[in-house]
C-alpha cells in the first residue's frame, strides 16, 4: 500500500529536506513520526531537497505503509507526532509505480520580496527586504523571457554538476500582494539555486540595474556571473508539485 | 528634545512590551540599543504594554534624547543595533508633552484566525487556527454590537484590577484577507486582554455555538463566563496608536 503525502513546513529551522549531518532535516523529522505511527521501518522518498531555510507549501513525499488508514485520518494522526514547524496537509493512497520524485511533471515555486526603507521583523522570516523602489512593470517585462525550453546555465549554482543545464520553464510570473511583490516561477525541472538567481536578476531588473531587453542575452550567454545574485533562501516557497493524480490515484 | 519611535515586532520571542522578571523584553532590547546609541542614559515610555507572544506593526515608544539625528536617519542607527525580531518604522521629533502613554486617541488590534483542517506552519505564527468552518457573514452581524461605549466587564481577564470596565470602541470589523479572516478592532483604551476575549466570542459566533443576536446580552451580563475564551497571543497584533500628531510634531 502506497501513500503520497503533501507536507507544509516552515523551512527556518530546518537544514532543508534531505538529511545532512549537520542538522534538523525534513526528512528525517518526517520518516522519524511515520516509524512512530506505523510501528515500523518506514522510508520515505521526497519530490526533491529543498535548500536549508525554504520554505514548502506542498511539498511530497510518497511511502510504503504497512496498514491502512484512511485518507481524511492519516494527516492529523500523523500531525499529532510532528513539531509545531512541519505538518501534513493532506494524504492520497496512490498506485505502486507512483514515485513522489519521478512522477512529477512540474512544481511551482514563488519566491517573495518586500521594498521598504527599514526591515520589517513581521514580513523578514517569508520574505526578502530591500531598501530598493522596485518597478513591477519592468520586472513583468523581464519575467516572460524566462518562459519556454533555454540553456539556464547562467542561472545555476557555479560547481553543481548536472548532464544538462537546458530547462522549460511554463511561467514566470511578477506579482503585487498586498504591498509586497511576489515572484512565481513554474517548471518542469529546476537547477541547483535556479529560482533565487531568478529572483535575484528580477530584483536587478526591478531596481533598473539590468534593463528587461537585457535578459535574452543574460540567458544566452550561459555564463553565471552575467545574471543576478543568489537570493537568500527564506523568500523562496515550493508551492505545489505537479502529478497526474487521476493516473496515479488509488481507487 | 524628545522623539516617538514607530516600532515593528515579531512578539513570538519576547515576553512582552514591558520589563519581566522572567525574559526578553522588547523595553529592554529597545532601551539598551539607544544607550548604545547616544552613549549616555534612555528612558523610554511605551503607549501600552503588550503581552507576552503579541506582534505589533505600530508600537509607539516616546524618549528623550541628547542629540539630533535626522528624523530619516534615526530607524536605520537604531536599527542597526536591533535584533532581527525588532526595528524602528519611523523617528518622529514631538513636543515636550507629547506622552506616548497619556496622548494616545485610541488604539487598532487586528486579530487573525485561519480556519482548516489540519494546522499550517506557514500561518502558526501570526494567526490562530481552528478546524471549524467559520461563517463570516455571522461573524460580521455580531461585530457590529460592540461598537460604541459599554461595560466590557464580560470581556476583561477576571482578577484585573480596574477602576471601570467602560470603555468606548470605534469599530470591530471582520474580514477576509486572502483564505483567512481577521478581526479588526478599534477603540480608545482596552482593557486586559479585551480583543482576544472578543476574538474568541467572534470565533464562538462563526462556528455557531453562540449566535450574533446573543452579543447584547452577554455584554449586558458584565460576567466574564458568558463571553468566549481568550485566544491565543499569537494571533494579536498592535497595529497603530493614534495621536494627533499635528499637534505634537516638532516643526
Amino acid at each position: 500500500m502506497k501513500v503520497a503525502l503533501i507536507t507544509e513546513y516552515d523551512g527556518t529551522d530546518f537544514v532543508g529536506f534531505q538529511s545532512q549531518n549537520n542538522g534538523r532535516a525534513v526528512h528525517d523529522v518526517l520518516t522519524k513520526a511515520l516509524c512512530e505511527l506505523y510501528k515500523t521501518d518506514i522510508k520515505i522518498e521526497g519530490c526533491s531537497r529543498t535548500d536549508s531555510g525554504v520554505h514548502a507549501g506542498g511539498h511530497v513525499s510518497s511511502l510504503n505503509v504497512p496498514f491502512y488508514i484512511p485518507e481524511e485520518k492519516l494527516p492529523m494522526a500523523v500531525n499529532a507526532l510532528l513539531p509545531d514547524d512541519l505538518s501534513v496537509k493532506k494524504a492520497v493512497y496512490v498506485k505502486d509505480d507512483f514515485s513522489a520524485r519521478f512522477s512529477t511533471l512540474g512544481k511551482r515555486y514563488s519566491y517573495s520580496i518586500y521594498s521598504s526603507p527599514v526591515r520589517s521583523p513581521l514580513k523578514d522570516r517569508y520574505s526578502y527586504h530591500t531598501t530598493y523602489k522596485l518597478s513591477l512593470s519592468k520586472m513583468k517585462k523581464a519575467a516572460v523571457f524566462f518562459s519556454g525550453e533555454h540553456d539556464f546555465a547562467s542561472f545555476c549554482a557555479s560547481g553543481s554538476s548536472q548532464k544538462t543545464t537546458v530547462r522549460r520553464l511554463f511561467s514566470v510570473d511578477v506579482f503585487e500582494k498586498d504591498e509586497d511583490i511576489e515572484i512565481v516561477v513554474q517548471g518542469e525541472a529546476f537547477l541547483y539555486n535556479m529560482v533565487r538567481i531568478i529572483a535575484g536578476t528580477l530584483l536587478d531588473v526591478g531596481c533598473g540595474k539590468i534593463e528587461p531587453e537585457d535578459i535574452p542575452s543574460i540567458i544566452e550567454s550561459c555564463d553565471r556571473k552575467s545574471a543576478g545574485r543568489t537570493l537568500p533562501a527564506r523568500g523562496l516557497k515550493l508551492e505545489e508539485v505537479y502529478y497526474d493524480w487521476e493516473k496515479y490515484k488509488e481507487s
